[in-house]
């Protein structure tokens, strides 16, 4: 997430009541959670185990809990509890504002765009030319859709990520101010979810097309001509490449990267990173050929104890 | 389910024109299916195989479908049909009255509650202070929502119990009279069925979080801070004590207790009660330790075989 | 799908300019996709491997994209391009019309039946008496429900179908102009997805009970008094035959049977027809003793391993 104008360290500590370490005027563009994060960013941490990556991250600034030593054309903030401040941030940049309208007056929507009943268009969202948004569609603010999307009815986009941090007696929730960005020629079936990116955008690639009842989580990037089908479950931060096959009811865990050209059985459960071009099935999803001479396996073992028994007489 | 002031037996019995065995003015002051009966209730059993049960429960009246003897300080009502006549009795007493308006005049509505566009709220619903209840949530009759609540869009709390008598000639609906109890600071993903209590309440406890697409069944009891991912379903009649994590795509049967800090991995089927502090995968579920080792064994089939093989020679 | 009346041949060809073999006058009073065609109907083929099929289908006139021998009565339209033309008749007979009102005023609805907040009801819907369609349902155009059926929340019924066919550079769409068909007595849960047929009816029996979550995909026929669980998917063209129970997660792929009475376990993959009467479960879906069986088996595997250590030493 960009602020809408830039910022310097002096206002940002001041919005968290944070001390710093860097110049008052050095520049701040936007805060993005560490795997999104560019240049001008302030990412925050607040476990030493993961000190060293913030600090080695292309985060300029580093939102953390002990005054470490700052490196060199960076700047800190100095937080009791960089998560909460994060999340004060989130409101202050992109804070939640209670709709005003069922179709909020600062949604843009292209020409020939077909809007049916009961959708519901949050705060500066845009959608393109050429679309239809089907009846009772849930639209949350800021999110892009590009030309010649169709979205089937009570799908919902821009939901929360499901991003908790665990606190001794409660779960704390990291806010969200990301968004979701459907590309062109994008076809989402009925009562799909699509959460928000925490900082950055959840993206569905040009082209792709997903049945009915699918999910994706937060910050989840889908590439170009994939085909998704019903009841898909995609968690948060994971990467799809381009013209991915996934077959009905797979699951897929968070932060890994499947391949071009990858199909999936349905009902598989990804657990790991997937090279690309391949064919895969089960839990834990495998190798196509390998998984089958599995259960193949498995079909032999009547005959082992018998040829054992055999042995033993 | 409470009747809102109490009732006689012989009220009861003229509503669904049975005959009973006890005093006329025997107090009669809710019914409730045999799992959830509490002294006062009125308790169905319509076979010779549940009579003993029914008769002995904690439930003070018995709507039995035979003449049995009646246990000291109890009452029968007496009816060809006890099933048939319970569902009278839900019409009765928590008829589904039809909206008059899309949020009923007699909903309560919290302070700083913020309501998003095109949510229907039915009637006699409570909902708290500093709730966030995204656009197009349907909330069925009579539920409890406490307060910080968030449910986001698309969700359906209270719809009517999946629970069906097999008559001859077609299935016979069980009526939904209970309701859905959300406690403080839980968030509900987009797109989450909760369904109703057939006499009591489904209820999800304090500061738990659901994810996208969860669907919780009639009567299920969720404890405490509880995370549950994305596409879980649990069926109907499920205990999750305090503290369980489970994760996206799982699937729990019927009338079974998940024990507190049990830890679910993604897919598994759970078939059967699971004690707490564990980890457990695997269809049906198991401890992931024993479920690990089942795994890596059938890995090693090809090589039994071969062993096998060498034997022979 | 049947025009509204009947048309000519030369009246076909002039809508897609397609050249034909067959006289001016040659009736055409439909138009289907092969698994569904009867006598009057258009089929189309794009593909040498399939053009037989096509030609001895039950289908009078054949979309195809080369003059091959007419059979015996029958007529051609050829097209460089049967799949673009086959849209193109859709668009022309079945064309999608934006929505005027949240209700429509094309849609016919009976006696007795209550239409709660936020439904959707687009053109040309016929709904029977006494039915209950809860809050925030979308039922798109031409769908049929018959008298005493019960929609809970979010359903959607008459999305597109998820069928595309993989053209160089992108998905191209087959577009739907059939169906919903929603029988007595039917219960549908809050949150399913039953989509349209590509030019005929997805049906759902007399009787039938589907839970929460549950998806149907296109031109998919139910039985009768069949008892589907939550967030069950059944994909496109599957057959279900009467009184079959499908516990909940159940996948099956599509074009398949399912033969009636067969009771499918929880999370099972259904990937082949099966018989009905019988009990099955697992992924791939197996008769029930069989797959016992083969998970006794795998914790035998250690036992296994023990012998032989033994007979080697």
């Amino acid at each position: 997430m960009k602020f809408t104008k830039p910022q310097t360290l002096a206002q940002i500590a001041d919005i968290i009541k944070a001390t710093y370490v860097g110049d008052d005027s050095f520049p701040v563009l936007g805060m993005n959670e560490i795997h999104v994060v560019e240049p001008g960013d302030i990412v925050f941490v607040d476990h030493p185990k993961y000190y060293e990556k913030a600090l080695e991250s292309a985060a300029t600034v580093v939102l953390i809990n002990k005054e470490v030593d700052c490196p060199n054309g960076k700047a800190l903030l100095v937080s009791d509890d960089p998560f909460r401040d994060f999340n004060k941030l989130t409101d202050h940049f992109s804070p939640f504002v209670a709709a005003r309208a069922v179709i909020a007056d600062s949604a843009e929507i292209g020409l020939h765009t077909i809007i049916q009943p009961n959708v519901f268009i949050g705060n500066n969202v845009k959608i393109g030319a050429g679309c239809v948004i089907h009846a009772n569609v849930a639209i949350y603010d800021n999110t892009v859709i590009e030309d010649n999307v169709t979205i089937h009815s009570g799908s919902v986009l821009g939901a929360d990520a499901f991003y908790y941090k665990n606190r001794p007696d409660h779960f704390d929730k990291l806010k969200s101010g990301g968004n979701v960005v459907i590309h062109d020629h994008v076809d989402i079936g009925a009562l799909c979810t699509i959460d928000s990116g925490v900082t950055a955008s959840t993206t569905i690639g040009e082209g792709t097309k997903l049945d009915n009842q699918v999910h994706i989580g937060h910050d989840t990037i889908i590439g170009k001509r994939c085909l998704i089908a019903s009841q898909v479950g995609i968690a948060g931060c994971v990467v799809i490449e381009d013209l991915v096959t996934i077959w009905g009811q797979v699951g897929v865990t968070s932060g890994i990267t499947i391949g071009a050209r990858a199909v999936i059985s349905a009902q598989s459960g990804v657990s790991k990173s997937l090279e690309g071009g391949k064919s895969y099935f089960g839990t834990p999803a495998d190798e196509f050929r390998k998984k089958y001479k599995e259960i193949a396996s498995i079909r032999l073992i009547p005959d082992i104890i018998e040829k054992l028994d055999k042995l033993h007489e």
